[in-house]
């Protein structure tokens, strides 16, 4: 009887599951035709979402602080997540008033506080401009001409079309590498305010500790508002200014989702490298995600050492450490996904079979026949060359007093050439973005750290073998043998630099080349030896950037003559659209984690220091079960997190999770563990992506802060 | 219609789950008439499990190495534990033979390797001698005076039947403190031999990872033999040794089990606190369990950091490591039990009903009324020296040269009492494994570390509030801000001490106490001058537990008056009954662990190292699916592991999980994290134990080690 009952349970399941098949795809709006959404579950017109004669929900969504967010009333109001806006928070903050320890909430329109350096972006159009870019290329058979020639023409489309539409912002994005490029323009909102965001022990609940994890509870949501001029105009920030009106603005559903339901998401998701071969994967699994895992955790040990006997100190680090923790928990997440998907093995028998049929094709080989060996070699060229890159470049970007003089150097070169000819981070457009990182960077310097990070790049450096060794290290820091010397060098380096001293980067930002090389500053003095070095480098991987992209832009043609189908183009933060359900999934062996998690579960994980510190009147709420219309019938609780199978990114931060009518359901914040695989592959098995349930959002607002006129303006009424 | 099936599914859950119910409580053999055993599902006759006046089930359990194992053959072969015999295979290895690394499979009989230092004992009868001893407390009214009464007349009675039953070994075990003693007649086999171990990547796959982790994937089993002299006696190792014939064996079911199937275990349950009043689970919450946890986390960490720079010194401590993690681990799972199951309060509240009960009856009150509040005043006095004791335990204890000055000076002062007088470490039946685990300790000694933790201590010390202090430490080690001074003599200390040489310490070991005085070595006139402090809180400590005693049996009558009911004793050691069912369980919200592990789950659990490594030949028949008859249908694998819902503590490794029938269908190991809870109290939500399943063991014995003998002398045919 019992085992028939159990036998029953699992045959139940295997249906269920059989029903639900969410795909990979993280779909460009214009390609939205080549899904059936309405088959999948969507029961508005698929044209609601996304039209380009006409206002659709898209309109809704946007950039907000490198995240997505979504307008949700008529007046500007946004919502996005809690740490999409963190470093606002905690700008605004005071030690009166701490609001990502207390929570803010205006108390009217007038009490809205500045979101300081924070934008909203806005897509108002894009525009294929393929042709203009590859026809650049014609002439060109130097390859490592060919990426320099994209660049270049890319930033020229830039610049015209921001001529073009004043007040905008343009960018080409590189939607199949060497084939397709479309021109975006964007409207930058420039007075973003806080309306609501709750207090970090909801908003960042779980903090590190349940980064990439389900079950998740955490409130990770915020309310934000746009303003502009009266005009309508894009402006700083002014009391004059008015909210913003957007064209349009998403409906919220009060009822949230249950298990089962189709849902899906609408954002800017980051890169992806899923259309690359077999031999980029094994580039990544073997070398350079190892490597990255194996650095980050050092220097997170380093600070959490250091930090163990100075609390100011660890509250110094926190941020740097937070930062480093999730690549180095997203590479291992990757690394462990990329094995057991046996990812590069398979990716390598796919490209066995592609090749066997470009061979038998004669016409196909004398065009295809050597694409893959081509590109195998420049991973080869690029393996040789790698510990010399990643030497060089953690060095000037994980030892700050190198970045700093680094920055300087190129600062004062690049500022002689033309705008257009100059490094991204140092074009007109871009400076002030990069000065500002600078100083952030700056402001949390600790001596100590910086120079334990310094030395251990170069003893790092002195165990490696003579041709992986960067060539300029030994001249610059002596022989591996003597380490007095070498301590000796540091220290006085140390002593003598200047550049700790904000007002002294300020004043060498503006210098000339030989002004800067008259300071003598020994670490921009490191800098100079290293540059020729540095740009051997950089030669080599233009040509390296500029054949790949040749042969991936062939490698994709073969692709498509071969399975006879599109492709759906990696992500590159552009806009897109995926779909899914709200279901669970098996991480492992014996494991089922279900989709959606419960006020219950917060208590459960409750205890009385941070991460997992709970207002006390969130816990009074729970015991007098004073959940209001947001009570979950299936969990028989609070719903607080939801889980759901469709496809994203980092970057897909802050993108509503809309349900089948287009209403919000949920806030996207995060992936499991195990779909951090994502950006090389996605598996239905286990690629889950992680929400904040709508009505965890609408109770904590209403019910612990008491904002019942936000939900008015959302248009909530208690049902 | 998705929807529809969600419920139904939550539906059958829910009454899977109404169905089976298991039940707190390790019963002692003898009250198996309390359980309808038969009701829960046993096939069997009860009687047949446990018969005083017949042969039955129980007379196959055995314990071996501190652990449960069974004979599982007629010609004394034993199943059991890897984890159990861990240390024998240690002793049998050699560079050469590196049976941990390859694991070892007798060729034949007399290829089996002795396993030096193992015993295995069998129960051979037992009798309550709660009389007798409660008897001699008939007069004394003085509570000091009791504790001390009970154990003179505990090890009389041991000292008695040990005349009365030569070659037996005798244990009185008190089953209710103060109230109910019981006296068993053991007979202790002396020759043990390995017959077949798996390699560690086995037998410890997952090591201290998986340590209190479900799911579990540890091929936790071992195969032992039993031998004695040619007329049967018990003998040492001998050549002219012949198997022993037990009176009982199990037998194996290699069909195994499936979710829901009734399981009940056989064996010597470690100690439980479950009939502890809340002042007692308080004390451990609050003060206790919490120290331990982080003056282990602190010594792990410190070992971890030092065997980081020298492999050497890894390996060195890797075993001490393991103990430590193994507790702190442990205590940590009980904090969190104790936090979500609100023990404490929950305690208390009960208590308070008692108390009611108590003084609505005026003879109640009279004898009972104030029973509780002696209990509270006692712990009240605990906690007042709990520092002291605490700080000198671990000086003792956690410093090595410090415990090997102790037992010098204690064992030349306990050779001078009557052998009954003496400290039961120091007893003639006891003193080779006092000194036996002396020099196991001395083995691993490091001086460096040595120093660091004796240091640490001292700091700790030093930074507690002088009514906290154990008097003796300044006395020795200067004061607090003398840091210098400290320093310098800790280091005179460990440079003029001879303790770490064995030779020294087995001559020091059998000198007097004048002659170990003459040796003036540092760390034994420490001891000597902690003497005093030490006898002082020796001496608080039994008038407490003598107290403690006197009311604790009171407050064992007034609980049985107030709920009217019988209960069963916590473990201490002694034989014991559990049962329960195949289930899995929810440890926390959102998540459910499935009972049943899989081959598949290895494979995915495999990384090139330790513990996570997997033989070769293991991946090949998986690959295969050469999973023969053991393979289960409802997993669609070759089945691993097994969970259930027993109640077990430590002690438990290497008990057979038996089915309806009474057929091995799995061998007992560990519990899940939140059930490290059960020694304080048992639930049904998530105690859970962990087992190896029966067709693992019998798959790793015959497909991967070829052991097809063993399954033939098992009477396993393949079907």
């Amino acid at each position: 009887m019992l085992k028939k009952r159990v036998y029953l349970i699992l045959l139940l399941c295997c249906l269920l599951f059989v029903t639900l098949a969410a795909e990979e795809g993280m779909f460009p709006l214009n390609q939205l035709h080549l899904l059936d959404l309405t088959a999948k579950g969507l029961e508005i017109d698929p044209q609601t979402i996304f039209n380009e004669q006409a206002i659709s929900l898209s309109d809704a969504i946007v950039n907000i602080g490198g995240c997505t967010g979504s307008f949700v009333s008529a007046d500007g109001l946004i919502l996005t997540n809690h740490h999409c806006v963190f470093r606002a928070i905690r700008e605004a903050s005071t030690v009166e008033n701490d609001y990502l320890r207390d929570g803010f909430l205006a108390a009217n329109r007038s009490d809205e506080k500045e979101a300081k350096g924070y934008t909203v972006r806005i897509t108002e159009s894009y525009q294929d401009v393929s042709r203009e870019i590859l026809s650049a290329l014609n002439d060109v058979s130097e390859l490592a001409e060919r990426h320099k020639i994209i660049e270049r023409k890319r930033k020229e489309i830039v610049a015209r079309a921001e001529e073009e539409n004043p007040g905008k912002r343009a960018e080409v994005a590189e939607m199949f590498t060497g084939e397709s490029y479309l021109l975006f323009i964007y409207t930058h909102i420039k007075d973003v305010r806080m309306v609501y965001v709750p207090p970090r022990s909801i908003g960042e609940f779980g903090g590190e500790f349940d980064n990439w994890e389900w079950p998740r509870h955490t409130g990770d949501f915020a309310f934000m508002r746009a303003y502009v001029a009266p005009d309508g105009s894009p402006a700083d920030y002014s009391e004059e200014n008015i909210p913003f009106r957007p064209k349009k603005f998403l409906k919220i559903e009060p009822r949230g989702v249950n298990e089962g339901d189709f849902v899906f998401i609408l954002g800017y998701p980051a890169r992806t490298y899923r259309h690359q071969t077999s031999h980029y994967m094994a580039f990544e699994q073997k070398l350079r995600m190892p490597l990255v895992v194996d650095w980050y955790q050092w220097q997170i040990n380093l600070m959490e050492s250091m930090g163990q006997e100075d609390p100011g100190i660890a509250l110094k680090f926190s941020s740097r450490i937070k930062g480093l923790a999730n690549t180095e928990k997203n590479f291992r997440g990757k690394l462990q996904g990329l094995q057991r998907l046996n990812l590069v093995e398979n990716k390598r028998m796919e490209e066995a079979r592609i090749q066997e049929f470009v061979k038998k094709d004669k016409k196909l080989r004398r065009t295809y026949g050597d694409v893959l060996e081509n590109i195998a070699r420049l991973f080869d060229e690029q393996r040789n060359v790698f510990y010399k890159e990643s030497c060089l470049g953690y060095l000037l970007s994980s030892v700050n007093l190198f970045n700093l003089a680094n920055t300087i150097y190129k600062a004062a070169i690049e500022r002689e050439k033309d705008d257009l000819e100059r490094e991204s981070a140092f074009m007109e457009r871009n400076f002030a973005m990069t000065r500002n990182r600078l100083f952030m960077g700056l402001a949390n310097y600790d001596q100590k750290l910086d120079q334990y990070i310094l030395h251990e790049i170069i003893n790092r450096v002195n165990q490696l073998s003579e041709e992986k060794r960067p060539e300029s290290f030994q001249r610059l820091f002596g022989p591996a043998e003597d380490k007095d010397g070498l301590e000796l060098i540091i220290t006085r380096a140390y002593t003598s630099s200047n550049l700790h001293d904000p007002k002294f980067v300020e004043r060498a930002l503006e210098m000339s080349l030989a002004e800067i090389e008259a300071l003598n500053d020994p670490f921009i003095r490191w800098v100079a030896e290293l540059q020729p070095e540095i740009e051997q480098l950089d030669e080599l991987k233009d040509q390296r950037n500029g054949a790949l992209n040749k042969y991936s832009a062939q490698w994709a043609e073969v692709k498509k003559l071969f399975f006879k189908k599109h492709f759906i183009p990696d992500a590159n933060r552009t806009f897109r659209l995926t779909y899914g359900y709200i279901e669970g999934y098996s991480p492992a062996d014996a494991i089922y984690k279900k989709p959606i998690t419960t006020l219950r579960g917060v208590l459960e994980k409750t205890s009385p220091d941070p991460p997992f510190d709970t207002p006390q009147k969130i816990m009074d709420l729970y015991h007098q079960k004073d959940f209001g219309p947001f009570r979950c019938e299936q969990v028989d609780d609070l719903p607080v997190g939801i889980l759901y199978s469709t496809d994203t990114s980092g970057g897909n931060s802050g993108s509503p999770v809309l349900n089948a009518n287009g209403d919000i359901v949920g806030l996207n914040f995060d992936r499991t563990f195990e779909a951090t695989i994502n950006d090389f592959a996605w598996s239905h098995q286990y690629s889950r992506s992680i929400g904040v349930d709508i009505r965890y959002v609408l109770w904590v607002t209403q019910k612990f802060a008491g904002a019942d006129y936000l939900l008015q303006e959302m248009d909530i009424a208690e049902k």
